[in-house]
């Protein structure tokens, strides 16, 4: 692992790392707020997954979580959307390819050697995390914005004692039914969509997965609302179920930044109870 | 006064608007964040003045400012560092001319026609910001970071009726002392140090200007502590003076926004006790 960059923040460090990635087999960034309370214990590890076109820049710089990380004393981990590079297979779209690995395990080719950021995030990821920072490895939680929403609910879904809570802003909650999902998962997993329903949140529930509870914030001006995120969806799919699903449609919102970070400071208080 | 975009965010709305300047003879970019309170009182005006390099785009996205103005109910006003365009006159690095006004207003040619930055932000900005938005403009404050410290603490020490209060992240506190200052100062304001004093918080400071309190933040690894900042000629001129500083040395913090969001809380709670 190699140290980019190293800002001290909020009285902990703002860091962004590099290694080569097994998994994904090419080199993958990622950043990492380590909050001041691990100077002298371990601490619970929250992931954030984000959205279409984005690497772990965009919420380290915008999301404005360390304020609420340094409060509660959570290290907060953005990994990036998919693996990149010259050697990765790519299409010249926003909704595919770089920036859009769907955290998914690709079975595909040409994309199945690198796009496998379900395994990455899951698995690679955490065992990095415990082995570099001051991380108690049993307090583990995952959030995420769009596509990242979606990652944090499948991921949380299928490996329920790994996480103790999940929230999302603004998920693609049943991405079999929309067109960002469905082109993905075609490239990514084939066209028998008897594979999808394993990376598709209301499949996974409606097939008796489940999780404690479930934050949602949805913003009600969200350009992406029905084609996209159809929160519905998830709201059909828990009904009947053991879900505590709290969705919360915030009124005039959109689908940027400028929401996430109204937002943040809740969904951590959220996961710091739950975190312990 | 065109809106280039608008998000709600934590409550209130972020805005980002153009005009054609009278007084910069261009047309100039400001992003205005308007709490919610102002939907049923006027609000008073905290002026962000931002760095070298910078557009109003930087504080906006990663200051995080906007949790602490919704929470004390502050318009948030974050203008350009300098005029812009194919027809302004510029110099092709980034301590000078676009992205560098040093909130002087210029008397040298070529840059005369443009560079009036200490009129716009204290005459111009202000009058379209009364006129435009729900705002209480006989409480205005303002703070700032580096060249924009330095904007703030010279706007304010030169118009101490108009502003109730300033800080600054990390000013640079004597220009006519270092090269940043010296470089700009020749060029836009001659070569006749005199002249340079009115722009300079410590001359103005030991030529008499006062205000009742300087709130500065200083990163202690800061890259340009000495060769830019130098806090100690500050501390210095205030010796013996009505001033009450209150300079904080931030251990291990450098320049960038990582610093700056770390303490822009604090600085918005400074200024609203003193905006009333």
């Amino acid at each position: 692992m190699q140290t980019v960059s190293s800002n001290i923040s909020h009285g902990g460090v703002q860091g962004v790392y590099t290694h080569p990635s097994s998994t994904c087999q090419c080199e993958m960034k990622f950043s990492v707020f380590v909050p001041p309370q691990a100077e002298t214990q371990p601490c619970p590890v929250l992931y954030y997954l984000s959205g279409l076109t984005c690497t772990h820049a965009n919420v380290t710089e915008k999301g404005e979580f360390r304020a609420a990380a340094a409060k509660h004393g959570i290290i907060i981990v953005c990994p990036d959307t998919s693996p990149r590079g010259d050697e990765v297979a790519d299409e010249d779209v926003y909704f595919f390819g770089s920036g859009a690995g769907f955290y998914v395990d690709a079975t595909e080719e040409p994309f199945a050697a690198n796009y496998q950021m379900y395994s990455y995030v899951s698995k690679e990821l955490p065992a990095l995390i415990g082995e570099h920072f001051n991380a108690d490895m049993s307090r583990q939680s995952i959030f995420g914005h769009s596509m990242g929403g979606h990652g944090a609910l499948t991921i949380a879904l299928k490996n329920a004692n790994q996480y103790k809570s999940v929230s999302a802003f603004a998920p693609i909650c049943n991405p079999s039914a929309v067109e960002w999902g469905q082109n993905a998962f075609t490239k990514y997993l084939g066209d028998d969509q008897s594979g999808w329903r394993t990376y598709d949140t209301v499949a996974l529930i409606e097939d008796g997965h489940t999780v404690p509870a479930i934050l949602v914030d949805q913003g009600t001006s969200d350009e992406f609302l029905e084609s996209g995120l159809k929160p519905d969806t998830l709201k059909n799919a828990v009904a009947g179920t053991d879900i505590d699903l709290t969705l919360n449609m915030q009124e005039g919102y959109d689908h940027s930044y400028y929401f996430i970070s109204s937002f943040m400071a809740d969904h951590i208080a959220w996961h710091a109870e739950r975190l312990g």
